[in-house]
């Protein structure tokens, strides 16, 4: 229960809004674990696109109020246990999503049952790009899709870091063919290196030629699909016979025709992590650290920057179009 | 292995296009079992719509060429069975679903495993309602939604054969709260009469805002999709959490926002008939035969015809909007 009474650096949302709320402060103090908590100090932080949309506000407006620190995942070392705190003790090296405060902070508190070990075949950097998107994907591909080994993946938007992830994770399942869509030539070629067998630029005019091409005598089996806004319509008529399509973003209206679904007894689902329980995360980050002990786990880090740049880093990332991998915090 | 050597009476497919291709014929012989096939005399015999989209052709054109029978349904006695047969003997009240020759008609072959028990409790006309209605929404409730006891169902489009018969297995299944949709009063009634707990008309002004009062306090769980081309925003916007929309019926281009999908982790499937195995059939029809012991069965019968006036019964199928239960041959 012994905790280190003292004041730590965070970066506070002071009210909802752009990049500009973000303020560095000295002054947060350093919160205590109660029973079941775990506090850690932080290594690297992971810079969500949700943490812009919980910036704007109205979203999990009750998990983070102004005032307090943003972020939701990162990396680090366990600093204290609270009471009945068994699975971790002072020195192990952890990752975190959710913490109980924001993570954007030197401190982290979160109940022993959100923090999961952290294979020591992977850095502090890349362990805070593993929460969420390849929590995201373990979500998507195992336990909505079913993604079975043999079947072929399609990734509508392969180069950004749910997209990578994607990739990499489809290969542990044992894929037979994967391939990835993306704009720019650094996403294509990363999509490439994470281990896509093709990956075609979606806005080349013969965009929806070459993607048959690609699957000429094969049928898809599964797709994950980053922008249903742009290719629900497309999706449907490509998908194959028991196909699955795996919505991951993103909203706003799209036209389709859902008739497509019905002789191929195709679905499209809905895939997050909000309704995911406390053991379906456990099993998640089980599943990673065998991934991560056969080799399979390569997060892609975009960018690091310091506590100090959240304001530019926001900015960044609220101004990038198809980003390659996850920007990170560095401390 | 002994049939009859006679001629019988059929309703063949001239070639493919409308009613006007149905003739009767008198001079058509009699099939003979093979191994592991069963001859069935029919008593009644399904009028499906899909028996439509045969006959104008671009449909099954492999199983119903021009010069023979049309239909893939009916009930009847067993006439005689092939060697190997050991499920069935002459005079076993079945249904069958799909022959190995066209239903409309006196006597239809059917493999053994096409075939199934008809329980006392049916008349062959109820038999006859059986198979396409039935398996669909077995098919789509039991093997594609997995509607379990306690949830609640909306139903757009409760008033034809495969609304109806939603109803009734829903109500087997332990449905806690059904909502139909219809929109002639007669569709409305005979949906009411079957176990909805309320039925909205779909051509109402407040149609959504009924809809809406209907659910006030409920999430709906499932939606069974008779007209995907013009209720699938809507659907996806009042899917509960984890709910399931099922496309039944139809083709068409719609809008719609599939980003809706992703927070409440629901799903659109497509459910048919074409890619269910033998096995799954056979759990289909045992499900039903279960069903009816309880009771829970009652196929409502829109209307009986005679195999002379195959033509106007197409022709009367083709015609209507929204029907009310399924019309049958009756010899």
């Amino acid at each position: 229960m012994e905790t280190p009474a003292k004041k730590m650096t965070a970066v506070v949302m002071e009210k909802y809004g752009g990049p500009e709320v973000l303020r560095l402060s000295t002054e947060v103090e350093v919160p205590t674990p109660d029973a079941n908590q775990v506090l850690v100090q932080m290594k690297a932080i992971g810079i969500n696109s949700v943490d812009s949309r919980v910036r704007e506000g109205g979203y999990m407006q009750k998990l983070f109020k102004p005032g307090h620190a943003l972020g939701i995942d990162g990396s680090g070392i366990v600093e204290a246990v609270g009471e009945g705190v068994a699975k971790y003790k002072p020195g192990d090296r952890v990752y975190i999503v959710p913490g109980k405060t924001g993570t954007y902070a030197q401190y982290v508190l979160a109940n022993e049952n959100s923090v999961y070990p952290l294979h020591e075949k992977l850095s502090f950097n890349e362990g805070a790009v593993l929460p969420i998107p390849y929590f995201t994907v373990y979500r998507a591909l195992v336990q909505r899709a079913k993604l079975e080994k043999g079947e072929t993946l399609l990734i509508q938007g392969a180069s950004g870091q749910v997209g990578l992830a994607c990739i990499q994770i489809a290969r542990w399942l044992g894929a037979s063919y994967i391939v990835g869509t993306a704009g720019r030539l650094e996403g294509r070629n990363l999509a490439l290196k994470s281990g896509a067998d093709a990956v075609i630029d979606y806005r080349a005019d013969d965009f929806q030629d070459q993607l048959k091409e690609a699957f000429k005598d094969k049928k898809i089996d599964v797709i994950v699909e980053m922008n249903s806004d742009i290719n629900m319509k497309l999706d449907m008529e490509i998908i194959g016979y028991g196909g699955r399509i795996v919505v991951v973003g993103k909203r706003g209206e799209t036209k389709c025709d859902p008739g497509n679904l019905l002789g191929k007894e195709a679905s499209v689902m809905g895939s997050g992590l909000r309704l995911s329980t406390e053991s379906q995360r456990m099993t998640m980050a089980k599943g990673l650290y065998e991934a991560a002990e056969e080799g399979w786990i390569k997060p892609h880090i975009n960018k690091e920057y310091p506590l100090e740049e959240a304001e530019k880093a926001h900015r960044e990332m609220d101004d990038r179009k198809g980003g390659v991998g996850k920007s990170i915090f560095v401390l």
